[in-house]
């Protein structure tokens, strides 16, 4: 039997091992670069068994696992999945294949501000819970108004030295508590009605420039952690799944979708917690109940 | 703020990596060997990002890992937790200590025939997901008459050229359905009113020998999947949190346990896969729930 993960990051790797050594065929389409967004990030370290590691040295490594178990993979971005006589008809741009269960690991997209580029890895970071550690006692800032940016500055509390929460309102769409709370923290500094126009540093961060009513503020940081917001890529299965209010896909403990012998695993579906470690967990999980779906057929 | 972690398994592992890259105090209980079940896994070849690797190096890795960022270990039993005055006691046979959350990751123990014990790693297994691909077109055999035997022998069916499916009785406790799609695949055997007496084999399991009504039988097969029950280490929180029918924690989907600031993670929890990548997810999910629920107080 034939299975297509759609989504070569650390959740579809993990399914096509998964997958792989119960002697299904596997077709990985991935649409970019394998690895997803742990590819593109400099340091690693919490994902267990290895202190530090690139996150592109690390997806390679789960990546010729499952091709040393058979992996094929097709460089093609789906355009959609469409269930058909018990099957899945998928779709690229060009060509169209049949599988017998089809996995989601297309992963999220951070979304960015748009003046971070050249720091990106050396002091900009998405993640708070990946890269926070990497600023003991250092100066940090957030930029966001919801509840990961809140949850960041709380996080980042108790590590740096002294963390900036910026936003460009006044009010923050984060519960009320979460925000009162990260108010009593004394090394908090909250920056509000303020929208950062420029970064500046050397060969890592070193300022963040605000753009207030009052005209300009220099923000003295070695870290800038964004956190306005994620998209999941569940654009190919848009009308098919249940998804949230932000996009990410709803499934049962099983990881499997509304539609049967459809599973979606990683950072695209509704989760609380994004992370190598809980994507490579629900690979498995989602390619397991698969697996034991199809042989029951 | 102090975090006790019970069991130095995978999930408990993990758990301290991200509780000590929150600057979390955390103590590790720990009343055997480091590594828990999977320590004493000879192969493992589905741990993503490691194509073989022993169960004990790998849950070695972790261990140095967490012991980099500053992790304390104690060599003691925990024999009860309790709730007190919003801090939890946590008691050895002869010391007493005071922790502001407590993540339980004590995991579970296969329970063994009992005849075994010479084979184990050299032909027995207890976890087909784990080892069946290491008998690729070999005979194997399962014995039990539960859900995860029959489950088992189906997977398994997918992989080994033979599959024997030892059971006690005639009849199985597993689900109707499961059983009736197993005795529909043409290379599984039953072999029922059959209980394990002896195995044989040289540097690897060759026989196992059965006894049935008619006399002892001989079966000769590569492997044994051993499924006649897990038993999972949660005595020391008995009364206090949930538990279903079989012993397992039940939590939410944050990992919290019927007590606040009580979590557990791994295969003592109830969930329906039992691996050391769900175990390592279990860990982050369990330690970052309870640190934003610390730092919210």
């Amino acid at each position: 039997m034939k299975i297509a993960i759609i989504g070569g990051g650390p959740a579809g790797l993990t399914a096509a091992i998964y997958a792989l050594r119960n002697n299904f065929e596997v077709v990985l389409f991935e649409k970019g670069g394998i690895g997803g967004q742990a590819a593109i990030t400099n340091e690693v370290e919490n994902y267990p068994a290895f202190k530090n590691i690139s996150g592109f040295e690390l997806t390679n490594k789960m990546y010729e696992q499952a091709e040393s178990l058979g992996l094929k993979t097709k460089y093609e971005e789906i355009v959609s999945v469409k269930p058909e006589d018990g099957m899945f008809l998928v779709k690229t741009e060009d060509d169209a294949y049949i599988f017998d269960g089809v996995i989601l690991a297309m992963g999220a997209s951070a979304k960015a501000l748009g003046i971070e580029n050249e720091f990106v890895g050396r002091g900009v970071s998405y993640c708070a819970t990946c890269d926070g550690n990497f600023f003991k006692e250092k100066t940090v800032a957030v930029v966001g108004g919801g509840n990961t940016a809140v949850d960041d500055a709380l996080y980042l509390s108790n590590i740096a030295k002294k963390v900036y929460l910026i936003h460009r309102r006044e009010g923050f769409r984060a519960a009320h508590m979460a925000v009162e709370r990260v108010k009593r923290q004394p090394n908090v500094e909250f920056v509000t009605n303020a929208v950062p126009v420029r970064l500046e540093g050397g060969d890592v961060l070193e300022k963040v420039i605000v753009k207030t009513c009052d005209g300009e503020r220099e923000i003295k940081t070695d870290a800038l952690f964004v956190a306005v917001g994620q998209k999941p890529n569940s654009d190919c299965v848009k009308g098919l799944v249940d998804i949230d209010e932000n996009g990410y896909i709803l499934t049962n403990g099983n990881l499997e979708t509304c539609v049967k012998g459809l599973y979606a695993a990683g950072d695209v579906r509704q989760k609380t917690l994004r992370q190598i470690v809980t994507a490579t967990g629900d690979g498995a999980v989602a390619a397991t109940n698969l697996i034991m779906q199809l042989l029951n057929k």
